[in-house]
């Protein structure tokens, strides 16, 4: 059995929950707070970030978000993920790696810091000024999904890829975070709705982080 | 023909090239400067980095240094830098993330603002404390290197791997800038000196940046 290491509101174990549900990988999940900087676990990873997975009878550790959905890509048919020519893999990981790096840094990464991590660890405020560049940022993204979904039916191509997994997974935080404003954002809106009502998403969104409470729209299916 | 859009000092178009070069694949290398943000370049690629790959004749854009080196391991099967079980696959792509996140935001990257971007870009001094952390990072990068091999024939595992070619990738870049004391890592320095001997390196350690000197022990194989 895999033991998935992860805290509810990691964007990244959310990418890999998602790809686990879809595919119908089982996996039990391991609470790990990576700013606890535990040693056992960062003898497992020295990166000392979530998520990582374990598979003690097989004596597999896998490490990185992005390893562990090819890891899966590779091992199980069901529910490819990363589909089409080499070049539209391509495009689906430059999307994936978009969202993980970009979005995360410019939005996920500081509403996490600010909201999360100053009031479970350090007990201090959020910086307000951090706050507004997140959701500005929140907004000019929001706008390249637009943009995307202007000319594709998914935000990776002709099919639900990894990039879809990925920028949901970024965003269903942020939103936990009140970092997401849907006005005027209605293709990517209706995008997002329709990755909410998958099956492998209800399980993340019924999830809480203790001491930090969503919006009152976060689960909901008619934003 | 593919055309491979980079600067001399960009260690993610290193990779690219030493992939590149180690497949046999055919590119001419054009000169971009990201910090220029140039239109075009940024019509390109929304990112604004390097490197970008582009094949006018069969209409493909490649973005992102892994998604590039992903599409020619799956298109190119001389040369495979993703061997054996999907197991060990994941644990060279976790290395390459580790030396293109990790290693890149402690030493690379700060090296090249103080030492390239700040010079060339913006005539500053480089800031000497940032410097003397990046030193020290590197010394912690080579103990893990170190311990690596100590384990392993490669850095990936029992064969030369994409893994490889990231790290020295970045610390070509590294130690052009100066920020590498070879010192007590001879584990590290001996399979550094290998990988600086192959043919797809020599071209890299042949070329300069513009206002930018190396040491003088650079290009040499006898550190
Ligand atoms: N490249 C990694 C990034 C993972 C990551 O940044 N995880 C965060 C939690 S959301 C973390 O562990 N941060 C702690 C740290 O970086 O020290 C992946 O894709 O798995
Ligand atoms: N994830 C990207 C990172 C590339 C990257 O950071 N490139 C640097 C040059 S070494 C760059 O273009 N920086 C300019 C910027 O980030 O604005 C890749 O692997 O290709």
């Amino acid at each position: 059995m895999w033991q998935l290491l992860q805290f509810p509101l990691c964007p990244f174990s959310r990418k890999v929950r998602l790809l686990l549900s879809e595919k119908g990988v089982g996996y039990e999940p391991v609470r790990e707070s990576p700013w606890a900087r535990r040693d056992e676990f960062l003898d497992l990873n020295p990166a000392g970030q979530t998520p990582v997975m374990v598979d003690v009878e097989r004596g597999v550790t896998l490490i990185d978000s992005m390893a562990i959905c090819e890891y899966f890509e590779e091992t199980v048919d069901k529910a490819a993920m990363l589909n089409g020519t080499a070049a539209d893999r391509a495009e689906i990981r430059r999307l994936v790696t978009w969202f993980d790096t970009h979005f995360f840094r410019e939005i996920t990464g500081p509403l996490l810091l600010e909201r999360m991590e100053k009031r479970i660890v350090h007990r201090l405020p959020p910086d307000t000024r951090a706050l507004r560049d997140a959701m500005k940022a929140a907004v000019e993204h929001l706008d390249y999904i637009d943009y995307l979904l202007d000319h594709r039916a998914w935000l990776g191509g002709a099919t639900m890829s990894l990039a879809d997994l990925a920028a949901a997974a970024q965003i269903s935080v942020a939103d936990y975070l009140g970092g997401i404003d849907w006005k005027t954002h209605t293709t990517a809106k209706r995008w997002y709705v329709g990755m909410k009502s998958r099956p492998s998403f209800r399980p993340l969104l019924a999830e809480r982080m203790e001491g930090v409470a969503p919006p009152p729209d976060y689960e909901k299916l008619d934003l």
